[in-house]
Parts: C-alpha cells; structure tokens; sequence
C-alpha cells in the first residue's frame, strides 16, 4: 500500500484496500502498457452493472506513439495536456443514450457507464497503474473530431500510465500530487428523507 | 466464489475477482445488516473519484422495520416490491447537479454518482451480500416523497440485503436468478474514432 494513503486516508469504516488505495496521481513515466494489461482494465469495466443489462457504455482509446493519439490528446484543455503527455493510453468514456430493446430514454446511461469507470479505475489500481479521471476538454470538439453520433453522450476522458516520482512533474504540479480526502459520511448520507 | 460464477462468467482477460463476482441476485433473507457493515458500503462509496473532490452522490436509506422503510418502498414498481420486500435496506440514490465552489453545472455529476454506486456495490460483494440497483421506480414520486430539492437529480435505488437461496423468490423469478452474460468486449471498445 501507499505509504502516502496510509498517512492521509483514514477512512471511518472498514473498506477494501483497493478502493482505500485508489486515487488520481498525474506523474507518470511515458512508458507503454501492454495490450495484454490495458484489455483487463476494460474487461473490468465490461461487467458493471446497468439497467437492462443494457452496457451503455463505450471507450475510445488510444496509446501513445499510434496516429490516433493526438485526436484525442488535442480535445484537452492546457494543463491537462501538460502531464497526460506522458500517459500511455488517453480514453474518452461515451455512453449510448437509448436501451437496445426499445429505442427509449435510458434514464441512467450516464450514471451506469459511471459504474463501468469505477470498474476499470479498480482494476488499474490494484495493478499499480495510475488511472486518472478528467473532464478538462472540449465536450463539443470531442463529439466532432472522433465522429461520435447523435445519441450518445460523452461523459468523461481518461488518463492511463505507469505511475513515476511525484518529482518528475512540473513544480507547480507537484504539491497536488496527494491522495485526497472526503467530506465527513454525515454529508452524504441520509435517513428516510432528503436533509441539506 | 460463487459457483454460479466459475461456470456462467467467463472474462476474457484477468481481472478482480470481486468485480467478477459482483451480480445483482434478487433472493434475500429479510434479515438484518449491522449499522457497522451497512457504514462500511457507505464509506466505500464515499473514496470514489469525481471531478474537483465534488463529491456529487447523496444516499437517502432506510431499514426494515423502521418508520422510514415504506415510504421508500412505496416507490416502486409492483415487481420490484415482490422481491425487495426481503431486503435489510433500501437506498435511494440522488446526485447534486453543481460544483459546490462555484455553483455552476457539473457536467459528471450522474457520472461521479455511478462510481459512488460501483464503490458500494463492490463492497457488498465482497462481504457476500446482495446489491442490487433498480430504475424500476417512480422518480416523480421519489422527489416528492422524500422531499428532494431542484438541483439535486434522482438516479436510481438500490436493495442490499442477506443473500437466500434461488428457491426462496418466487417461482417466476426464480429462473432469472443467475449472473447475466456481456456484449462481446469488440462492442465497447473502438480505437481512436467512434465506430457503430
């Protein structure tokens, strides 16, 4: 485990180590992940749990040093660009909007390719890898320069890569380079009605 | 592991064995959870990722046999009703539709809250108890009912409970009482462009 999770993060509960130990570290070597590891981080997210079964979500990928990297390395804004430069893989989650069945509203497609995130951000943890969420990018822009049709939504982008030292950053960056807290559970929780 | 498992789920790449494991059976005891188990999917929750630390997902939860229970049953659609009725809690889960630091709308708010949500059910998993998400019920209602204000979105329910045996459902439900396959990989995964 981290020793920096272990000083920062007491969570109030018992919890799984991998969900203790994820969190979004932005300093990593440049360096390429195998197919082989990158294919389980997807198959992780393969199996969350949606409505209908329905699976709204997709990824758009690509690795590093592949034409297709810089489509999807221009959608984000500058300071993202500034440390994802050494990700191995940049995604763009997109989710379908609709069910397969019916053709209708699926009232939570953003919500269950959330889920399937999640999955995919767990796994790469526990293979030690950073995975690091973001939505400084140009929504609109990334609907046109990866063809994505009406009837979909992009939901959020993400970075992938071997984690590095927290001083392989640009010094601005790195005093951000902590696991960081959460609001008490008190505030997140609620019983029988909704309370502010 | 569950045996139901090792034969119906056949991942194609290696990944977590509670992200394998997780599915969402409907048999339950109607027994009790600890407040001290039931804190810890909660708190699980609480260490999801979600853009600037906003922390967007609230639970709304009551327990069985407490004041609170029916007016979170009540939301439901009959068919739902017919299984949750042996559920240990019912949560409600309810997203904030801005930043917190500056009250604009933050775009991954469902997003973050299907993270929240994964966090949760992953945790139940791996204490053997059930977890399992339902849009099957009346969003109008639920604002209404449990007065949740303009600003915050309703994005799904949940019931966690003891797992019971296949046997214990009623015999309609109980051959849909298995873990549910995925689209092939190929299907949600594109390199660099969007492809139908």
């Amino acid at each position: 485990m981290d020793p920096e999770i272990e000083k920062l993060r007491k969570p109030g509960h018992k919890i799984l180590d991998v969900i203790k130990n994820r969190w979004s570290p932005r300093a990593m070597t440049g360096e390429e992940i195998s197919d082989e590891e990158l294919m389980s981080l997807f198959e992780a997210a393969r199996w969350a749990p949606s409505s209908f079964n329905n699976q709204p979500w997709r990824f758009i990928y690509a690795k590093r040093n592949t034409p297709e990297w810089n489509d999807i390395f221009s959608l984000m804004v500058e300071f993202n660009q500034g440390w994802t430069k050494n990700a191995a893989v940049l995604l763009v989650v997109i989710s379908k909007n609709t069910f397969d069945h019916n053709n209708k509203p699926a009232h939570t497609h953003s919500y269950d390719t959330g889920a399937a995130w999640m999955s995919l951000a767990l796994e790469g943890t526990s293979r030690g890898l950073v995975v690091h969420g973001m939505e400084g990018f140009n929504y609109e822009k990334a609907k046109t320069v990866l063809g994505i049709p009406d009837g979909f939504t992009v939901e959020a982008m993400a970075a992938i890569g071997k984690k590095a030292p927290k001083e392989s950053l640009p010094p601005a960056l790195q005093p951000k380079e902590v696991p960081s807290p959460r609001r008490p559970i008190e505030e997140i929780l609620m019983k029988g009605k909704f309370r502010s």
